[in-house]
């Protein structure tokens, strides 16, 4: 956020009914757009209904003129794409910048295709230097470079410098506006310097105290500033070891380490040891969440970030790779009943009671995946423990496989009249519960051995795994000690 | 955390490295034991490996007493039950509070169940207010009350306060540590009034005004304490309308305020105006993070959160009511397919197929609900635009279901050599899509009418559905058009 602009009062406790007043006003809109296409005949009509058609235009701005752009951000997710658009068209030209960068990526990524070139160009042009490189990717290289030709060097200079790092280091992360003292400087020189300023940017809990050659030394935090006599020279009050960042590091390490230790800010100290930039918790929680949301979406077979209203097309792109792949397996996993295919006319219960097997199995081995993909994501697994990991998970698996064993075989044998289908069903479920306790292990762990991440994968390669070999334990059984 | 004690510091970038060196000393030590349980003849023998024993758990001590409490935490997690407890036994006493307040709650949970009483009244003892606060439920009664019973009355009642507010909302999360000043008051009164204080509590960006009866009047960021003039009356300088919450506000809703907004603290005020608490960006951020991780455990199948490193009975136990769920719901299911054994007899291909369908339906209508989800936890959904959404995953599902209805279909045929089985084969996909696209947006919104969570037990929901109805709709299919 710039942070010049002052910020308009946010509303979190009514956002959702301005959500409400202006879905209404959209409905009136619409309502005598309507009116106006039916009776064309009329130009006195046409007339009046113009007049109240901008009337509604009129009262929707000054609705959003006075909301923060957050909240706009928020109305714009929930709204469908054609409201969305006559929403962003009646925002004041200088809320472009601010709003882009608080909707969500699918959402951004929808604006920027649907503005014409020279609007987008304009909304871009309010944004400072460092959130243009938020959002640098998803524009054109061309749009950008236009955008670029009215910045100075140094703002171009920032660009190069975050967009060289990959969207998951802290360099891609880390913000310019950093706050700079020396060691030789008394607080009340601080004070002084301090009080020639307007504002602090946002999440300015501490000061970066860098030698002539900016090389960082240490921090001072605001508290030393207010609680110490103003003689005291900063090299007295300032932190030497605070908690910094290399440009290189991984965002999940520094998310996690804003999480543990109860960070506001940190420095972003480069290999030379120069002080090349700040992260700060706000831009750590938005990576946080997207993180998470990402994940949760990605568990769902969704390729990535899905806007609520996307195009019927967009969306069912977003959605064909996975569907692909689970039709692979499918198809697979069902060539193991085909070989079976004789055993099931002789005995056609088989059929009916196969996909209990499977689910149940995929089920449990989802649950021991579940833990291992949230250990990986914590480092709490070590190659030290992970056989103790195995053993546990084996352990819950022959558990489950006793108890639910027992349960289906007593069904079997009570719906069947038949005993030995009823102990055949038994030995499959625990047979096939202890493969999934395995697997649910192996298969994250082995795909975060190959540097892949283990939350994508695991559960499809699971499944595929309790599904095929679900069928094959249970029919092939059934065909050894039944026919 | 207690904000007089000196944090030690944390070190992001070697925590693994920690964690790998006290597992190597906890090996060291395992090993020597060993030993000595083999040579009980020689009472020699035995001293010396006990001073090497000994040596070792030295050696532990001096690394834990250096280590940060949320890194001690992280390692306690990531060590099996035995060893965790030998490493705690190891740390310093002051060490055990800060420790406990970082550690999961499944970990938590095994610390308070594990510890002796006068240990855990111990490590009770050295928290504050606001930390025991958090723990407090966690605790048997009677052993929090012998913590209470060396309280003064303000810590009784604090707790008194927060506990009375369940654990999604604002008063259970807020703390009691606030800094307050009055309107009438100069920039220099209070500049002098900090002074006299050792430190500022974590997380200050801003103080509170209140008159004297402590009604809240507004906010004094800390950067207008430095920037201005000290002659400045407070009055002036304050913010009147900034971002706060009730005690009952949802938690949910808070940290959604948090991150939108990006703050760092907001005040807590009751419904008569008083200022009762502080809520603060750490708080947060580790609420999310925890909800956040019940939502992928839960959505998996994990009632809830769960030890890596739980007993084999205990994680058994935290898996069967899902378990059993699932078992009761693929019962059912199957039984779609008992009613069809007569025409599986005949077209056995039909039991080698029908897993398709239903999988591939699943796949389908749980990638809608993930969407809706999200949306109904960002608030984004709304009774106006709920139609629009159908449709939407309407139109997915039938683009969906005429390109995979063709795919499978045109396997079937080429398979089986039977055309009309194809036909059914991809009608039947088809009509699944369908099926899950309806049930996708319709389950989770249901559930969110009846005021229940979506995330969790929708996707068993949707899975049964589309698992029953597609066994029934392709075995139905089969019966009217191939016998």
């Amino acid at each position: 956020m710039t942070d010049t602009a002052a910020p308009l009062r946010p509303s979190p406790h009514q956002v959702e009914e301005h959500l409400r007043q202006i879905i209404k006003l959209l409905e009136k809109h619409r309502l005598v757009e309507t009116l106006v296409d039916r009776d064309r005949a009329s130009p006195r009509h046409q007339l009046i209904e113009s007049l109240v058609h901008r009337q509604h235009l009129v009262e929707l701005q000054l609705k959003l003129h006075s909301l923060h752009p957050a909240d706009i951000a928020y109305i714009l997710e929930a709204l469908p794409l054609e409201d969305r658009l006559l929403v962003w068209r009646q925002m004041r030209d200088e809320q472009g910048g601010e709003v882009l960068l608080e909707v969500s990526d699918a959402v951004r990524d929808w604006v920027i295709e649907v503005l014409e070139r020279p609007a987008l160009v304009k909304v871009l042009g309010q944004l400072d230097a460092d959130d243009l490189a938020d959002l640098a990717e998803a524009v054109a290289e061309d749009v950008l470079a236009e955008v670029l030709q009215t910045r100075n060097a140094r703002d171009r200079d920032w660009l190069q410098t975050t967009m060289a790092y990959p969207e998951d280091q802290v360099g891609h992360l880390m913000s310019p506006d950093i706050l700079t003292v020396r060691e030789n400087q008394r607080v009340e020189q601080v004070l002084w310097l301090l009080r020639g300023r307007e504002a602090l940017p946002p999440n300015t809990d501490q000061l970066f105290v860098v030698d002539a050659r900016h090389s960082f030394k240490g921090v001072l935090p605001l508290p030393a500033l207010l609680l110490n006599d103003p003689q005291q020279p900063i090299s007295a009050l300032m932190m030497t070891d605070p908690v910094l960042f290399s440009p290189t590091d991984d965002a999940d390490d520094a998310a996690r380490a804003f999480e543990r230790y109860d960070l506001v800010s940190a420095p972003v100290v480069n290999e030379r040891g120069k002080l090349v930039g700040r992260l700060t918790v706000d831009e750590v929680m938005d990576y946080i969440r997207e993180e998470s949301e990402e994940d949760v979406l990605n568990m769902a077979g969704l390729q990535g970030d899905e806007d609520l209203f996307a195009p019927i097309w967009a969306s069912a792109r977003n959605r064909w790779l996975w569907l692909a792949v689970n039709l692979c397996t499918a198809f697979i996993a069902s060539r193991a009943i085909g070989l079976f295919e004789d055993t099931i006319t002789q005995i056609v219960a088989l059929a009916t009671l196969m996909p209990i097997i499977a689910g149940i199995g995929g089920n449990s081995g989802n649950q021991t995946t579940a833990l291992v993909v949230r250990g990986l994501a914590l480092g709490e697994i070590t190659p030290e423990n992970t056989w103790h990991l195995v053993f546990k998970e084996l352990g819950v698996g022959l558990l489950n496989g006793l108890v639910w064993g027992a349960t289906v075989g007593l069904f079997a044998w009570l719906l069947y009249r038949n005993l030995p289908l009823g102990g055949v069903m038994a030995a499959a479920m625990l047979l096939n519960l202890l493969l999934a306790a395995l697997m649910g292990v192996a298969i994250p762990l082995t795909m975060h051995r190959l540097g892949r991440d283990p939350a994508m994968g695991s559960s499809v390669l699971l499944t595929f795994i309790t599904d095929g070999m679900g069928f094959f334990i249970f029919l092939g059984l059934a065909t050894v000690f039944l026919l």
